[in-house]
């Protein structure tokens, strides 16, 4: 084995021309968002970003981020990163995750980054990186793998 | 195979005397649980019952109870369900968890338990159930799968 | 909350006539099972049980069955726990699995058992659990959660 | 949120001198690995890659890879990228693993590749990727996530 396989670099192609309001709009009414104080950031297709500025009640028992918390905004970016590609008029629903916890998530905010992996007619997969962010140094501080499923708009079905 | 192998049911006896206290205690010193309005509710030797209201400000786009709020309530009920297995003076961590969400998390309120399955020197798997319940009526939303850390203190290391 | 919600027991009807025979003949055809000795076991609406007797040839470095081995037979269990409550002429594919390893798979012959947990239109939810028996003593070693897909025969999509 | 928050890219020091030799010696001690014909292929401090070329015995029913196959490999993949960074004298030890099946395991060979993305005292977490390769053209067929522990020899601990 002389190196390693690599499958070509896949590039998304969204089929909902009205992607990005569709995310934003979906998101705008997630309201743990607005209770949370979390933010959409970066999107594009196949990729989504949620920002999370450190708050005192939003922590477990030593003060970090509770990893429920570092789950709702992972699960949320992986949710939009397939929102993006879904055809107009669907919506995306979180079939299960599995998060990993690398560090204590102990930081100014949160980044959560959401990145498809795969799609198909029903299924996606994605991965979500969640970066703990101290003076402007970031640590890697979980990690998730999650499979969404798209609901079809009726009419498509 | 006539019939199916079963291992004798486990029962798990507290090595810290304290143990409710310290739950009890921890739980109080999660910020985020009060944010949400969660009660800890039922509490035995490795197991912890958590149990979540519903409030308009905790939802998706569609209303229902965010998955990553799920996760927040079933993540500690887990979490302390290990913690009252663990010696006096250490506290608990969440190495990782996986949830499948099996139905919409719409009710009046939520059940999260969790139960230890296996304890260990350094670490405890522990598995979650997320009821929702509306009009007396139980839906069994979700289910977790977790893998705990026991933080020793640092007399005992 | 003085006691703990419990939804009704679900009992599974199977919407195939020919359940078994559907389950029996995939089985025969997954050829790695004849490769490595495993046996199908109990099989009942949403249930299923694969037996694997012990060979030094499925080990890892310690001499146990490798958890590779181990995750075949619960996949497995799990997937035809989904099959049997899938339509006549559908086949199943196992989206994803996560499988939480308590204790050496050390023992004369381990018992795959899969259970359905939920069914929808297009995916399944199964738990798989993995006793290794030594001299008749069941010893719980693996736990598995899974996602099943139901691939629809041609003609009812 | 101008640009994406990136941690500084990891490398990994080995603490074992032997860490290939050892890494070797424990793969050539598996002995399911002889049975399914699985070669270790390249090895770097926290990457490990291990290929499986086809054969008919080792399918599920359609005639591709059983994902318990594709498992076996990437536990042991991701299972020796952790050993090559233990100390000297120390085994690997899977805690869990998650497994996303994408594509069907449809190929000449498969190449399974572990890569560690955070090492602690006991713990260790790594990621696994699965191509399928036909006339040299990967499809990535499968994702894992997993937790390992290090067992440390007697003497260290």
């Amino acid at each position: 084995m002389p190196h390693t396989a690599r499958p070509a670099q896949k590039s998304f192609e969204p089929r909902n021309p009205d992607w990005e309001a569709t995310v934003r709009g979906s998101f705008a009414r997630q309201t743990v968002m607005t209770l949370i104080g979390a933010e959409m950031g970066a999107l594009a297709p196949g990729h989504c970003e949620i920002r999370l500025p450190f708050r005192a009640d939003l922590t477990q028992q030593n003060g970090y981020f509770h990893a429920g918390i570092t789950a709702t905004i992972v699960d949320s970016a992986g949710g939009y990163s397939g929102l993006t590609l879904m055809p107009a008029g669907s919506d995306v629903l979180t079939v299960e995750f599995k998060l990993n916890l690398l560090a204590p998530a102990d930081g100014d905010y949160l980044v959560a980054e959401g990145q498809v992996l795969k799609t198909g007619r029903n299924l996606v997969i994605s991965r979500g990186e969640v970066y703990a962010i101290r003076n402007g140094h970031a640590t890697h501080c979980a990690t998730m793998q999650q499979t969404l499923m798209t609901m079809h708009a009726k009419k498509e079905k």
